[in-house]
């Protein structure tokens, strides 16, 4: 099955592109693309419409872990949707690589592994058990823009390209 | 117009190498070329005869944002220095593919991406909107090398190889 | 001489797989090959039975820059452990490219450059100059997984595949 298909099995939408904070000007491609390599840049939760999702703030503090693995969840969405603006097809990607998965944490909040897993879990779904692997890293930040709870970025292998 | 044409038209110098703490041995390579891709170090921001630019610190707290934007511009002409050193001709760099951008940041800071435009905005001036673009992330770190307040690693690739 | 024979004979120990805590399962893969890449997940310092090695929490506070360069040449070995299991022989990891190393950083630290050289250092020894050099990064993060001191993360190129 196509991921796009499973996608609307399990009911789930990509967002729209990210709404801009006012003030703010990003700029830089959310996907960058050369060759069979993909390289994504840091991707937040989002809300169907683009802006940020809630809830904002450190995992361990003001979201607990299971909502840091609902956010977690919500940055495969906002990836996959700038994936899909830019490939056409979501099964270009014929790889995952490398995940690079960061934890906004509080002091002491070390199961950053059980957060990311949120965006793992997903993309094992969804491209299954050898597309779908990947390296990755799970780690604490100090601080991620406007208070994102997490962030991710990560590089993909292209397929007919 | 070439690269180093530009920085010139713009009255900009590139550094000489950085120049080791007392005491810190910096066993790696600022830039490992291997094929069509360069791997560049993680950079911070260098006064012109390759000693640590001030201000350091925490922005958000020691300082700004603006001072924190120019020191992410401070870090693209490091790099630009390393990569001119180790290829000869910073046109070899044909597409700027990912960028890594970490702000030493101050509790509650959450503006990094208007940080690390510093870097973004200069690469793009120098290298156009085709080969300048890349993918990007910028996070909040908890503390940086010396004290620096913006560190940035890339992957670039290479033309001409 | 080939990189096992060198382990041998400064008498390291390869450890066995990572054990993975009760209650967290990890879907990923600590090394994805693709073509002539090996993408490396983040490694923490293990002891030889693939349990969590001491001492834990940040460096600068609880663990010592020292203790921290230890740290990170016990990841080094638990990179290569993984790589063995994946790739069968050591050697047939051409050249390192990309090591991104990250320290749990107690506030005021700025020494991460020292600590990661356990890696690098030990790295440079077992493949020598040329296939052992590497782009690197060394930063200060809030917290990592389980209070680990250090994590680190790498990109390979292979050789033979």
């Amino acid at each position: 099955m196509k991921v796009e298909e499973k996608l609307e099995e399990l009911g789930l939408v990509l967002p729209e592109p990210a709404q801009t904070p006012p003030g703010l000007e990003l700029p830089f491609a959310w996907v960058r693309v050369r060759g069979d390599r993909a390289y994504v840049s840091g991707h937040i939760p989002l809300n169907p419409d683009g802006s940020v999702a809630g809830p904002l703030g450190k995992v361990g503090a003001e979201v607990s872990e299971e909502q840091g693995y609902e956010a977690a969840r919500l940055v495969a969405l906002s990836m996959l949707g700038d994936l899909k603006r830019e490939l056409g097809d979501l099964d270009r990607v014929g790889a995952w690589l490398r995940v690079f998965g960061m934890v906004n944490s509080a002091p002491g909040f070390d199961r950053q592994p059980g957060v990311i897993n949120g965006f793992s879990d997903l993309i094992l779904d969804l491209y299954g058990p050898e597309a779908g692997d990947h390296a990755r890293s799970a780690v604490g930040m100090a601080e991620l823009p406007l208070g994102a709870p997490v962030e991710i970025e990560a590089e993909v292998e292209l397929t007919g390209s």
